[in-house]
């Protein structure tokens, strides 16, 4: 018997950890390497940035996920570079991991279009951290205004810029609009929430551009029956800590938001491969690396057509890559070819807000309530747990009925403001 | 009709909500201040610290409890300074808040006799912050155990030292042990955490000192059980990073807690009336300071006697000594005397872990799992909210049956360690 081949995944993200699941099976030694110690829920990671849900009902432990599945080894590590000619990766900390396989599934961060300087004003979504920090300063900032005696100092508090007009954007704009005009109304004496803009930047023609044009006009007057201002066709030009201007016009906005951009995992470069524009690997048909037949890339950090068209970064793609490379491996150990990467497409789900989404699956083409319910059936499915599923359905009929929102605190008094 | 008299209540936690909720149809003005947006549930704060609850369960913004009562204004800051003699509160912004009576409920905070330099070595448990603080060290040293090639870094790695064997020193240690032996069995491949120690280290001859005899010896044999280590009548000498040195012994652990000693609030300071000795407030028996009869203390800053014996650093006496404020404010704005504090000692409940706990309630003495189902009952009754009681049922009950723990994630990459 020959010693086991040695598989290094980075990322425990729905390439990641499904690509690990599905070679649970194979004769192999697995590394699942993440910066985190958890698996995240993504797609409702806007709940936890608007004090809806708290950070760990949307995350589960990767070695909880994975401890029955005793082919896995989860490390908790960083990846400082990667040798594709010695097939080693090198972590942060100095120690090394030797891989027969490697799969790349580090996914994507959010670019600023070269204004790294925005970054402190403007913080982007795609961590519990990001989470996080975006909840603090959302709930602060309408207590900044209670504390102003400055009229247009308040009203500059009360102002919510969020830049990108994808689905992060839309979801970010709806549920703060419901924030102001239902969930603090009544609690503040001096500041009133109700006051308070919520404007949606972007710089395209319209907002949800990946659905057809009927639904993102629909999706446009929901959001406009939800209060939340739509600004579309005009580029942001510079962003600082008082706000945003749009081409001639100055918003004072002590709150911005960025939904705007991704870039792809920097890891990518030190392949030394053709990258797309968002730095994406442009990979082979069964997701590896040109050659690098024993390195494949799956999920956000993957660039791929499929009839003619880009796969989307979303979840349903990322968690078919991840098992297609699972495939495609014991293709390799068995020495049999490797198979294309068919990406199958169920469709476009977009959620606005309280009662209002857009849902566009094999040309059935659903907004408003139905479409909500539909959107919430099938992310509360997706949700790993039973516990999770149960209480994140809880703290909606809650958030439901009353408007309030379960993870409303104030922690961390040393974050940036 | 004269101006409505304006109090001010320095503290969101139970005496100083207690006190506000009294004053509801008192002809008042009442500014609650406050450092967090939110009151805290004190009692299960250790959860949080041992990743059972997430940090939202516990916690309620303070404007969403008091939002119909009108007379409130809730504000966020922090206290700088106080003028006794001016009637006057100084905020930390610059801001001043003249008022007719003031409520000093500020409650205590750790103190490491005269050892500050301990203080980042061993994180006490005060507030969620340091609640987070404390969950993000266990999950982070098994983690390290983990990633660690030589068998001693290992094995200290593996060593949690709890500095205390009060309430929440026992709680720590034997939910810290629950975790070691249950919940992150099998999840490792080369640590196993079943080998980590936990050792409660008290410089008194027993653990739970406030309750009989009797009870403590039955705590100690119950902690015995979980597999926690105790260590009685030698102080501590030294903590550093690397561990604590205990008499002659020096202890190798990677993570120390402190739940030794509390000091009062320094505001109590400013007052320049004679403290005790762990900085609290000597009130007069009404609950005022000696020489400034509009100004009261009350919860853990308050330095009481009943019957001879000190009032507790508890809860339920916190509340009674806000409600009593309470009705001491409205006596004085009828010119009525005021009635001195009667304290009503429910009795003293600790939990220990895993269906273990004692109970003394007037005489009442319990323990093991009896005592855990009363100490559970109680807490839960007592959580402010609906949806927090619903969900901290459904979190227990599955660390019940599975012993799972719903909050196990590492966040905040740039925390220390």
């Amino acid at each position: 018997m020959t010693e086991a081949r040695h598989i290094v995944i980075v990322g425990g993200g729905f390439a990641g950890l499904w690509a690990a699941r599905a070679l649970a099976k194979a004769p192999v030694r697995i590394t699942l390497l993440d910066r985190g110690n958890h698996h995240l829920f993504q797609p409702l990671l806007y709940q936890v940035a608007t004090a809806g849900l708290s950070a760990p009902n949307i995350a589960a432990p990767l070695r909880h996920i994975l401890r029955r599945q005793k082919n896995v080894t989860v490390l908790l590590g960083e990846v400082a570079n990667l040798s594709p000619d010695e097939k080693r990766v090198l972590l942060g900390d100095g120690r090394t991991l030797d891989y027969d396989h490697l799969l790349l599934a580090s996914g994507a961060t959010h670019a600023y279009f070269g204004h790294d300087e925005w970054a402190p004003h403007a913080p982007g979504l795609k961590t519990l951290d990001d989470a996080l920090e975006i909840r603090h300063r959302i709930l602060t900032a309408f207590e900044r205004a209670e504390a102003e005696d400055d009229e247009a100092k308040r009203a500059a508090w009360l102002t919510f810029a969020i830049v990108g007009g994808g689905p992060t954007g839309v979801e970010l704009a709806g549920t703060l609009a419901e924030i102001a005009r239902h969930t603090l109304h009544g609690e503040f004496r001096r500041a009133d929430p109700r006051k308070a803009r919520v404007l949606l930047l972007e710089a395209g023609p319209r907002v949800l551009s990946s659905f057809p044009e009927s639904l993102s006009a629909k999706a446009r007057s929901q959001l406009e029956t939800l209060g939340v201002e739509i600004r579309t066709g005009v580029p942001v030009a510079q962003i600082d800590s008082e706000g945003v201007q749009l081409g001639d016009v100055r918003i004072a906005a002590r709150t911005v938001l960025w939904a705007a951009g991704v870039a792809a995992s920097p890891l990518a470069r030190d392949l030394g491969v053709p990258l797309d524009r968002a730095g994406r690997v442009i990979v082979m048909p069964d997701l590896s690396v040109p050659g690098h037949p024993q390195i494949f890339v799956a999920g956000d950090l993957a660039s791929i057509q499929h009839e003619g068209k880009p796969v989307p970064g979303v979840a349903p793609a990322a968690k078919q890559m991840g098992r297609h490379v699972a495939r495609a491996i014991r293709a390799r150990l068995q020495d049999r070819a490797t198979p294309p990467f068919r990406y199958r497409d169920f469709g476009n789900l977009a959620t606005i807000g309280r009662m209002a989404a857009v849902v566009d699956v094999h040309g059935l083409r659903l907004s408003g309530l139905l479409a909500w319910w539909f959107w919430l059936a099938a992310h509360v499915f997706f949700l790993i747990g039973f516990r999770n599923r149960m209480v994140v359905l809880i703290d909606w009929a809650q958030a439901y009925w009353s408007y309030q929102r379960s993870a409303r605190i104030i922690l961390g008094k040393d974050r940036a403001q």
